[in-house]
């Protein structure tokens, strides 16, 4: 079938408005028509070029929501009608990583996802005969794509499109962070380092959790009344505060931190991170995404007194167990997602979205088809 | 009242065995007689001066056993002729580390620790008018000592103190990193670096623990035969396998390890260490003292995917609670110590004790007063 899509035909390009060929689903996968696509610094990241394992032509889009519309031979837990939210870190349930019990990091189709492709080796995207690249397994830049059955979550039918594909990723990365890899408890006092989508995500997910001191750090004073609505208590700017940021958070938890998330991506950050949990159990957790080849460093001694160094992916979440559950919390108003929605934006001005995420302008872009 | 003591007069030099004045237990304070002690790195990395914080003159020594012989005012946990352990990292119960249940990091009397002197600010220690200062609140290389009594854990009567004193350091902090730190599971595979005296206690550790695969790294084959009285699987030496260390460790443990542990204070095996555990899950211990200043480092990516890194101090056994039931595991045959104590000196060898463990040709000398 023809279908429209944002084509990244090569790095540092705006994406290329177009159709292109999609083949049905195969052996265990799934037509779903994309309703909704959020528009995410990790599909940037990849389009400028800085991502060293970026492939082009691709179709990118990993944060979406939408409809299923076929299926292929051999699926059981999907059917036409279903609504669905791609998943970029699927969960097959079978494989070691699934049964351990201890991490969310399915392998079933890690290495074929890696390349751009279905686990069948190959694509279903074409564009006059030359092969257009998958991208993170999902795709959502096209208002239909193919997915293995275990990469996508079922989800209530009653949930809006354009509000629940930012769950996709953002929301289930900050939140996840907060609720399942470091499992904040009631109590605890919390830092978030960048009060951008996943670090108003983790403040909710703080909220929840039941943190006392909810502390955020930007140097964006126009950050903190947002950040204050989902839950902060303690805004800083390390620009204003007259002294170190490291010595000034320890002071300002008595003592450190018990949690500390990372949401920007800057490994002297990180560090920073590290060094103001509190001795002897303070975890601080890397959620932001480095630059390819940065390394993160620190003494020993900030580790063998007790701080534990971590770090999370889609918030340690099992995309097809948890997603929906997340869904429900939108639902039933736990969760705020309708404010960090700050653009709906027809398909055609997806390239306006980039723009607007570049610029610092949107808090998160979300495209219709 | 004069006691024998091994005086460290400054950094570099060999210790000079001579008279000292010790004033009695002031209030909450304990006189012990050291009847043994074990030499440790942690010695000679203060004795030779590579320790900045390390204070002179001092009288170094902190793994030792001994009785009571006087207790100073409020003193009520222990009484004369009791036998006890002293230790480093005390346990007052009291303090928001204590209380946290999530650390055995007492923090009653770090401060005046650090600085040599007990926790009314002076020392105990003299000599014809000069202060001498303590090492590490212990100061066994005296063959009497003060210390507060919340840093002495009373043991039974029957245990020999010159096998029990390397419960006051080393034993505790191998056995107790895969105990309390990293709560090694049976089925567990574990990777241990450096297999001397910390080394050899991690590997009958992670043996009580249920371990699988108990894989030992070292450089030296002379190591092997001990390790594997120990509980030793595997042994690894780097330099023999023909290719490199990290994805061979990976490969050999299906996927990494589920538990690593650095017991040299080596920073670029530190990052080896961490790097060879499972994606997902593996947890890096670090239980080696690095030199001053020096760091590790490693690509934020490690964390992202699943790997913890993490430390250790004391084996992040709580003394006055823990200790105690080490000397029980002692004697009942649970652990091993008597192999690991290749020279028992008189005190006044107690430089030689230095010169076999320079040597490497000694895993632990315990010098007899």
């Amino acid at each position: 079938m023809d279908v429209r899509a944002a084509i990244a035909w090569k790095a540092g390009k705006t994406l290329d408005l177009g159709t292109v060929r999609l083949e049905g689903p195969k052996a265990g996968e799934v037509l779903v028509e994309i309703k909704a696509t959020g528009i995410c610094h990790t599909d940037e990241y990849t389009l400028s070029g800085a991502d060293p394992e970026g492939l082009f032509p691709a179709i990118l889009g990993h944060e979406g929501a939408g409809i299923v519309v076929d299926i292929g031979p051999g699926v059981t837990t999907l059917k036409k009608g279903d609504h669905v939210i791609p998943l970029y870190t699927p969960e097959c349930r079978q494989c070691k990583s699934c049964l351990s019990r201890k991490t969310n990091l399915c392998t079933a189709i890690r290495a074929t996802q890696g390349k751009g492709v279905m686990p069948d080796g190959t694509s279903r995207f074409s564009c006059e005969g030359e092969t257009i690249m998958h991208y993170m397994g999902c795709s959502t830049f096209a208002n239909f794509t193919v997915l293995p059955e275990i990469a996508l979550a079922k989800v209530r039918e009653d949930a809006p499109f354009d509000k629940i594909c930012y769950i996709g990723c953002g929301v289930t990365t900050g939140i996840g962070a907060v609720i399942n890899t470091a499992k904040v408890q009631p109590g605890d006092n919390v830092v978030i380092f960048g009060l951008g989508g996943i670090g108003l995500n983790v403040i909710q997910g703080a909220r929840i959790a039941g943190a006392d001191k909810i502390i955020g750090v930007d140097l964006n004073n126009g950050r903190k009344a947002m950040a204050e609505k989902f839950g902060l208590t303690h805004f800083v700017n390390p620009s204003e505060i007259g002294e170190d940021l490291v010595p000034y958070l320890v002071n300002l938890t008595d003592g450190g931190a018990d949690f500390s998330f990372e949401c920007i991506g800057n490994v002297k950050v990180m560090r920073q991170a590290l060094e103001c949990c509190h001795r002897g159990w303070g975890t601080s957790i890397i959620v932001g995404v480095a630059g390819a080849g940065q390394e993160i460093s620190t003494r020993p001694f900030q580790l063998v007194t007790g701080r534990n160094w971590r770090g999370t992916a889609f918030g340690g979440a099992r995309g097809r167990t948890d997603v929906p559950k997340i869904v429900d919390w939108y639902m039933d108003g736990k969760i705020n997602i309708d404010d960090l929605i700050t653009h709906v934006l027809p398909f055609e001005q997806i390239n306006e979205g980039f723009e607007l995420m570049r610029k610092g302008e949107s808090i998160r872009s979300v495209v219709v088809y």
